[in-house]
């Protein structure tokens, strides 16, 4: 399939959160309290919630910058590409990258959002956070309907008021939350205690996906302390399958049908290995370990209740049958350094030669779009929400290379996207 | 390939060491100071050296146990198959499950040997540990020639002592260590360090292979205190990912081109999307990580330096080519609970069903020969040398599956070991 032809909702984005997000959304007595964005003498940007201060504003926001300088994070607004936080220049970037839909994680408060819980008054916290999640529902997503898949995020402190801002924001449409991949590594129970099921409980009466990024127990994968970086950024990803195991061996699936986990960022190509080793495990052990999944074997349990997904995964695509046609999904990863924006489809197109177009439109869109309750072609028509005509209207946006250093703009090597809009609307 | 047709060396198999292993094989300063092997009041055994106190004499040593009691560790010789640590019982369960040559780690002093310096007296320790090697070398390999591939283990609180250790062994004939996956969970200097140089370079020297065992790192993979067992039994071997990533990108395959790492009970089937992923890493991060590799990819690193192996995987048999039809070998795990002993040649035969003979060949027996420096056929023909032939020298053999509970002896389901040696010496 041509890459111009594909529809491409992303499943794993970041967004970078602008210094207005809390303005006028808090009670007044906490609005003095809400985080805010301070800029420090040395000329840098940092998010601070009480005692907490966060530099990384928008750790590894490298979209538009040369890989020589991947390693350097922005420190600032000014240094982000304006994609990065501002939700108008972010559709131009999809348009100029030909990416129809996207959902977006947060970045200052953590994938699970454990900076809102990280104050001693947890009603402030809570407010704070449904600020959050009405920023990202109402203007994030709002300002561009059928752009973006939202996403919340919940109260992890409090099992019963991560259930009810599930119901609180599936009322508003939104119906995936970010959660952690191990929440025993945060303090709190594991997914194996009993304490969580209000959650999975609101999650399956409200068809919400459980959506877990990888670095979401606060942990890096760090073999040593003088261990390159490339050993983590290498792991990172397939560490994943941490939480896979730990929620496909829980009570979970067994005690709640209808629940759905998204593993993202964590690739694909390792799965089909993955639940060969689950399936053996219970063939081998469960007499004794007393696993009991009826008449299923673990493989059918994670096709059940598990979405994957890749940037450019050639063994995923290849195995894709063993993994569930139904269960891969694409991710763009826009503005991290393993993105490979503006170019993804045609990185994509490569990865995916031979495939019929049937399971391609399953892995770009199709899969996505039934997993999240996304319908992206109530705002657009269909031959309005390829690769070309999206680049079409993106024609004229800069997508140029900006270097720390130098200044110096130049052309991503690749692509040319003003040639492919110009081709396009000829 | 037909099953009875194959031959088969495991590059991974587990020993329990006998009581008698240390005598008249220390100084005699030493001899009471050894480990030894204590029957506890309860009628369990132990060893004991010092301090220390290892009652996991056979840790998971539970073949010709029924599946429903692979959670009962046997805490005594009497309840293992004699096997387990009776070098003459063992060629005769080797015989029987088809099985050529086999490589032995060990079990009480750990994979990476650290009970032997966990001593206030590193004397005593390097004497116990050469103690050991000796007799792994002479009586546990030596009783039979060309059945097993020996193995020693280094005294890792010294780098020097460790090389001299490697070439002591290997002018004894033995190519072959078992290291740790990461000495700096043990605390030791990590694989970054240039302190273990002389351990790597001993080893180029001498063809001495570092043998990596899943586990030896000291940490098992335990996602929360009350996960259930199968998390961790999921996760194991393809935990060995962290090793393989932390070597891979360490300085050692820069600095010595001739180093050989074997991934020991790691699998394959993941093999080729953390090659992919290696490779990716490379090419989105090297210009800022400082990572270079010449003209080689990390994935053609890989190829040069590691041998994997597995028990059966089929995704690993689907993708061979994607990991290196040379860079496979297989282990049989006796006697631990992964084993398929004795049927392990059946299943290999259906995982391997389609796959030419020349390349079940050389995942079955030729890559762990040239690897370890291994040649049986100085020993035996090698048309003594396959399934059938070897199953036929165990005609009477014993391996019926004993209950603890019952003491009832009923055949494993499966194959008919007695009825297929009787059908190979018709």
């Amino acid at each position: 399939m041509q890459a111009e032809d594909m529809i491409l909702v992303s499943v794993d984005d970041h967004l970078v959160e602008p210094p207005h997000l809390f303005e006028g959304r808090l009670p007044a007595k906490y609005q003095d309290l809400a985080p805010k964005v301070v800029h420090t003498e040395r000329g840098d940007d940092v998010w601070t919630f009480g005692e907490q201060v966060i530099p990384n504003i928008g750790l590894n926001a490298v979209a538009g910058r040369p890989k020589e300088e991947y390693g350097v994070e922005p420190t600032s607004f000014e240094e982000m590409r304006p994609g990065c936080f501002d939700v108008g220049e972010r559709v131009k970037d999809m348009n100029a990258g030909g990416v129809l839909g996207s959902m977006c994680f947060p970045s200052f408060p953590s994938f699970s959002g454990r900076v809102f819980g990280a104050t001693g008054d947890k009603d402030l916290g809570l407010a704070v956070l449904q600020a959050y999640n009405d920023w990202h529902i109402e203007e994030w997503c709002g300002s561009a309907p059928g752009r973006f898949i939202p996403m919340a995020i919940t109260p992890l402190w409090d099992a019963e008021l991560c259930a009810a801002e599930v119901r609180r924001v599936a009322a508003k449409g939104c119906h995936s939350i970010t959660f952690t991949e191990n929440p025993a590594m945060l303090g709190f129970d594991s997914f194996h205690s009993a304490s969580w099921d209000p959650v999975w409980q609101a999650c399956c009466e409200n068809d919400v996906v459980v959506s877990i990024h990888l670095g979401s127990s606060g942990q890096l994968v760090v073999t040593a302390p003088d261990a390159p970086v490339d050993v983590m950024i290498t792991l990172q990803p397939m560490n994943i399958c941490q939480a896979a195991a730990d929620l496909l061996w829980s009570r979970i699936p067994k005690q709640f049908p209808d629940i759905r986990f998204a593993l993202s960022e964590g690739g694909t190509g390792w799965i089909p290995y993955f639940l060969d080793r689950v399936d053996r495990t219970y063939e081998m052990h469960h007499l004794w370990t007393g696993q009991d999944l009826g008449d299923r074997m673990p493989s059918d349990v994670f096709r059940e209740h598990f979405l994957t997904c890749f940037i450019a995964d050639p063994v995923g695509v290849q195995l894709r049958h063993l993994i569930g046609i139904d269960n891969i999904s694409w991710e763009c990863d826009y503005p991290h350094s393993d993105s490979s924006w503006p170019e993804a489809p045609e990185e994509l197109e490569a990865v995916m030669a031979g495939v019929p177009e049937a399971e391609v439109n399953k892995i770009t869109f199709e899969n996505a779009c039934r997993w999240y309750r996304f319908d992206p072609f109530v705002h657009r028509f269909r031959s309005e929400s390829t690769v070309a005509a999206l680049r079409a209207e993106a024609a004229g946006h800069d997508v140029s290379t900006r270097s720390y250093d130098t200044g110096r703009y130049e052309r991503r090597k690749g692509v040319d996207i003003g040639k492919l809009a110009e081709q396009a609307t000829a």
